[in-house]
């Protein structure tokens, strides 16, 4: 099982739906970084082409990783350490392939249903395969509609027994993480 | 199925081990409250004995109930809604019981193994009996053994394929809501 992650700040919609690039929150970093690392994540891309937002994100990993935080927090450094700064979904993708000798197939989540749906049940499975695969979460309100037509899958929304489903970015990835990977 | 959520700041563990009250967390009552909402559960309790951080916490909730945040965001309040503060574990049982006529069976989370386990699975199972649940979140480095020892159950700890599992408290909560009552 070889599963990427990456969070994208651009292209994202914004709440009147246009296309933005959103700020980097450091929660987001931490929380996925640690869902990353418990569910057996190889990387964790944090995808942003603004070099100010590329510029935090680098102080944050730096302060966790070899900074104060890395002593005061091992294992905050352990989660902090799969953190890898990409300009661009493509090179994330460029990345995964020069890795494993392999494009990835391309699964974005969204609150919506789009098509090429996939189960998680199904993609629970598929995973076993050995494959590798990037699964693409988007911050703000969701992923820019161009990069979900270039998924090879698209996740279900996750529901509860409600109609509402606004859950935060790091709380999607966390069930979803758990639904395809947990034990 | 009745099922509330409490997050306790009060007495839980800090790094070292010992019992301590924690500060509140911003992040917690919106990404906690917005899993709650999705998944259903009547209410999320806040708890907290310190009267400086239950001031922090009505404010919170005012902004986006009542004020500004009210407005530019509906769903923001349609989730912060649920929220109620507590001084006490004790007081927020009383207030179950009072709405249900019932005591509520509690449920504590923890990334540890404990005593009177259950699993997702049977406890999801037993949801559908319709008798409240109370599910029991611990902020800093967890729940206080004391309130540990007071449960009717203790989940067991959150895993995916290794050896880490440091999820934040936002995180888990939101694993474990998806796997009792996602859909």
């Amino acid at each position: 099982m070889t599963v990427d992650v990456a969070l994208l700040h651009f292209p994202v919609l914004n709440k009147a739906g246009k296309t933005i690039a959103s700020a980097v929150t450091s929660i987001d970093l931490h929380d996925i970084a640690r869902a990353s690392r418990t569910y057996g994540v190889a990387r964790f891309y944090v995808v942003t082409p603004l070099k100010d937002q590329q510029a935090l994100v680098e102080q944050i990993i730096d302060h966790w990783t070899k900074g104060f935080g890395a002593t005061y927090n091992p294992k905050r450094r352990e989660a902090l350490e799969i953190i890898r700064l990409a300009d661009t979904l493509e090179s994330v993708t460029k990345d995964i392939t020069a890795r494993e000798h392999a494009t990835p197939k391309m699964v974005v989540t969204s609150s919506k249903e789009w098509p090429k749906k996939i189960t998680y049940k199904s993609l629970r499975q598929q995973l076993k395969n050995g494959k590798p695969h990037l699964l693409v979460f988007g911050t703000a309100w969701g992923l820019a509609p161009k990069i979900i037509e270039q998924a090879d899958y698209c996740l279900r929304p996750l529901r509860g027994r409600t109609n509402y489903n606004h859950l935060s970015v790091r709380s999607a990835a966390s069930a979803v993480l758990d639904r395809l990977m947990g034990c």
